[in-house]
């Protein structure tokens, strides 16, 4: 038995509640045990010495080096020690706090068993409900439509079909996403996240000046109030873009540091070295190499005050419906703690979602955000779909690791996003086969979690790297793909139904295609990917046909 | 190579910043490949892709399977990306997010670079520095020594030399530690650690009445005042224990409860099944099966309120140093952040201590405890000295995967303990051998982070499981062994010197002893201990004898 790979963290992501007497239990053993047979051994803490129970455990995920075990327990106790046990050719081991032993004293489990001490009501983490059947539409506000045609519009600089340039305005607003609303409802969508609305001097408003007031260019705040109104009206969930790992050095408190210096009582609201700050010198922390975005210092209690109410203001005044948090790894844990209460408290629920690329587990536990933007999630896309360098059983591996990397109530809630306004557009990553990027779609809709569409994906948007990926929504219908856009309906219909959004996952190979299924009570959905030379993709007599493309086959099953 | 074993985490104890611009890095990898050559590369993290530095990493912990590699960075920008490589019979691999990789695009890292994102200085962890020099001295209060010959003496229902039951009453009081302060400071200990003083009915008082109150039977809030500074006066720093698990059946809220049932305003401070808490039926949360002990509700906004009340309380009046909690892995993670903060908020040199048997990493992560009471320790003391399961080299191993199991300034504050009211006397555990348990005393304070001795230990006092481990202090000085205390005191001394405090420690078994070393800048300590047959302990001619028994050799050696 391969000893090495064997990995079980207590309450971690390997040993979550998913309720308050509902218990997840995972452990991580090599592939080459696929042999063994797992078991929790288990019991009421107090009772361990005594009187335990045992229970098979059965493969759930599986990598390119591991199999990961899972159980859920439903408690009536929930003071719960555990250990594992293993057999495997006529021998027996058991993993415990110690490691692999071949015996165990179970009198002395109390030092070292396994443990969920207790499960308090406080730090279980919920699923947002409606965040199981979300599908996620991102707005890049200023590209999307033009709809206030009364405004000032002097400051627009680019004709609506142009490619744009970092300084380019094409005149987007509020008031068209309102004027489209319509369109997005059609398209089947129910959640709209938006790229920045606040004050700012650029096209992305993603250098706030003015946390309180929206951008004059894109509209007001009772504008928003109104297109919040709307997208309920037509069953659309709201999420705005928090931006608060910095801010525009325009805004009033930078302004009044960078005129004061040390006496102005926002000093150390930045991170500044010396006395003033000096966007030549740079001499203060920012985004990127950004001298005009400084760094908020949000280990400062009172930007700490001043954004939670910043958070908690708009929930309040116009009824959004969650945040996305821009560069939210470079934000303190401390701050996202509070974060969370205050938005909970204001709003149960409402969705955080942080823009974390890596593992952000970290930040996934329950006291801080609900999900991410799954960029892993891009990655592998690009990887399997764009580059072609993974294979299915590659690409198997990669989904099932990613499903790993948090507890099962994230897994639900993650934002799995093909490209943003932060890359190429996954169009163009595929060189505009249209095929491949059904079948990416399709992946998206079934995987687990929440999809999030870049405006226009539905159209086949093309563009690269930003400001190619920001370009005006082609409203001229006569260049739509009718075909395309219909199927990508279809697919959005899909990942709406119960099986998709209750069933069990798993991910596997199947003659070279990638196989994900859905699990629920009564039937199943399964998706199949081909990416193979040999395109055609064959299906079991009991199959129902749910959607098709020529890489990519959805079917029914019942159970 | 073993990819199986290779493990790394980020934002986690095998990633965390000691400093603003400190950052430790580790990364865990098979034995089987000690001779593999170990690097980081890393840079900051925008400038990944296009510009590098590499640094070799040196084994630190070595346990079982593993060994474990580490780093420590000073930072300019902490922003900071990486990745490991190791090179091993000429071949070269690359271990990122996506896991160990012939090739690595390093133009894509900004997808699968470890990363610490930022770090920000309200997540940095800060040891407690008087923790560094901290002799604990655990005092059951009941059976120490009573001072205060003019109170009422009808409860005392036991002879001071006589064996205790669970019901025993012999008088030890607040005035009594107060009255033997000379003999604690010429021990040489510099904490103390009381167990509960607060009003209850039993001797031990971990079940709570009033948690503002001092009981009686020990002395008043003026007396316990008194005693901490003196305490203070004689450079001895105090802690209480916090039993916010549960209370006595007798405070009056649970009172309420019993009485007015759901009608109660406190009905909510328990966890109750049904209308009205049934002792008999024990319908409601308790501690272990304790029904007179029924859990409090540490998720109910109002108990966590009134439980800030009562730590920031104590320490504002009588200025304690900080807070042992009880039960502490029941409580819920939420009531501990808010705990650390009111806590630090008060006195920021104050310490928490948590009460956790186990693996306690989800509770030491910068944002609940400083430490815990180290039992982890104490069973591989158990296994070494007194069972002899394990050989000099696999108490080695155990010990380098106990400092493995938490960040750098969390094992400097570790509270590590041979005993405890709630465990048999370690001196009957190794059968009264003096040499065995004079070698273990040597263990504890040579090792990192601050030991403990439990009362009477100095003087080989003896005892079973509870109540048999809290007899009366023997203060007839007759049956001292004065050369085992003089010994204990020297030790003492060794553990306060400043290469013990600040030294790095390596821990190795060399010729069957258990070698522990703690390297300073100018010199270094080296204790060794031998539990074989044969018991004498080889020096090399340059290293000075420190102090010695027949079990155990420490001395300094000059860089």
């Amino acid at each position: 038995m391969n000893e090495y790979a064997m990995l079980h963290i207590p309450d971690s992501r390997y040993c979550f509640a998913t309720g308050e007497k509902e218990l997840v239990l995972r452990l991580r053993m090599s592939k080459e045990d696929e042999k063994a047979k797992v078991f929790l051994i288990y019991a009421q803490k107090y009772d361990f010495t005594f009187c335990r129970k045992k229970q098979p455990m059965e493969i759930k995920y599986s990598d390119k080096l591991y199999n990961y075990y899972e159980i859920k327990m439903q408690l009536t106790d929930v003071r719960f020690a555990y250990i594992f046990q293993i057999e495997e050719g006529g021998d027996t081991w058991y993993f415990s706090e110690d490691g692999v032993t071949k015996e165990y004293r179970f009198e002395e489990g109390f030092y070292n068993f396994f443990q969920m001490p207790y499960i308090n009501k406080n730090d279980v983490m919920h699923t947002v409900d409606w965040m199981r059947s979300a599908v996620f539409y991102q707005i890049f506000v200023e590209r999307f439509y033009k709809g206030n045609e009364k405004k000032d519009t002097n400051y627009i600089n680019m004709k609506w079909d142009e490619l744009p340039t970092p300084k380019s305005f094409a005149g987007g607003d509020l008031a068209g996403i309102m004027k489209k609303m319509d369109y997005l409802k059609e398209l089947g969508i129910n959640a709209l996240y938006l790229t920045p609305v606040f004050r700012s001097i650029s096209n992305h408003k993603y250098d706030t000046i003015d946390y309180f007031t929206v951008d004059p260019q894109f509209g007001t705040k009772e504008e928003l109030r109104q297109l919040v109104k709307l997208a309920h009206d037509n069953g659309i969930r709201v999420v705005l873009d928090a931006v608060f790992n910095h801010c525009s050095m325009y805004m009033q408190q930078f302004q009044d540091v960078m005129e004061k210096g040390k006496n102005s009582r926002y000093y150390d609201w930045f991170l500044i070295e010396g006395d003033v700050p000096d966007p030549e010198k740079m001499n203060y922390e920012c985004f990127a190499a950004c001298n005009y975005m400084p760094k908020l210092n949000t280990s400062n209690e009172e930007v700490q005050e001043f954004l939670l109410g910043v958070a908690v203001y708009w929930i309040r005044e116009v009824d959004i419906d969650g945040w996305r948090l821009d560069v939210s790894d470079e934000v303190s844990h401390d701050f996202w703690r509070r974060f969370r209460k205050a938005v909970k408290k204001q709003k149960p629920d409402s969705v955080i979602i942080g823009e974390n690329w890596h593992d952000a587990y970290a930040y996934l536990m329950g006291d801080q955000y609900d999900s991410i933007m799954n960029y892993a999630f891009t990655k592998a896309c690009l990887d399997y779909f764009a580059k072609g360098v993974f294979s299915a059983k590659e690409m198997a591996e990669k989904l099932n690791a990613n499903l790993m990397r948090n507890m099962e109530q994230v897994n639900r809630m993650m934002l799995n996003l093909l490209d943003s306004h932060d890359t190429h557009r996954f169009f163009s990553e595929v060189n505009k086969d249209k095929d491949k990027m059904l079948a990416a779609i399709a992946l998206e809709m079934i995987f687990e979690g929440a999809p999030c569409l870049y405006y226009g994906t539905e159209l086949c948007m093309e563009g690269g790297y930003d400001p190619d990926s920001r370009r005006g929504f082609p409203w001229n219908q006569e260049s739509w793909d009718m075909d395309f856009l219909e199927t990508v309906k279809e697919l959005i219909r899909i990942r709406k139904q119960p099986v998709v959004q209750y069933g069990e996952i798993q991910i596997t190979e199947e003659k070279e295609m990638l196989r994900v299924e859905r699990n629920g009570e009564q039937n199943r959905i399964i998706l199949r990917i081909n990416m193979t030379e040999k395109k055609d993709i064959p299906k079991q007599a009991e199959e129902v046909v749910l959607c098709e493309g020529n890489r990519f086959l959805i079917t029914l099953m019942e159970n």
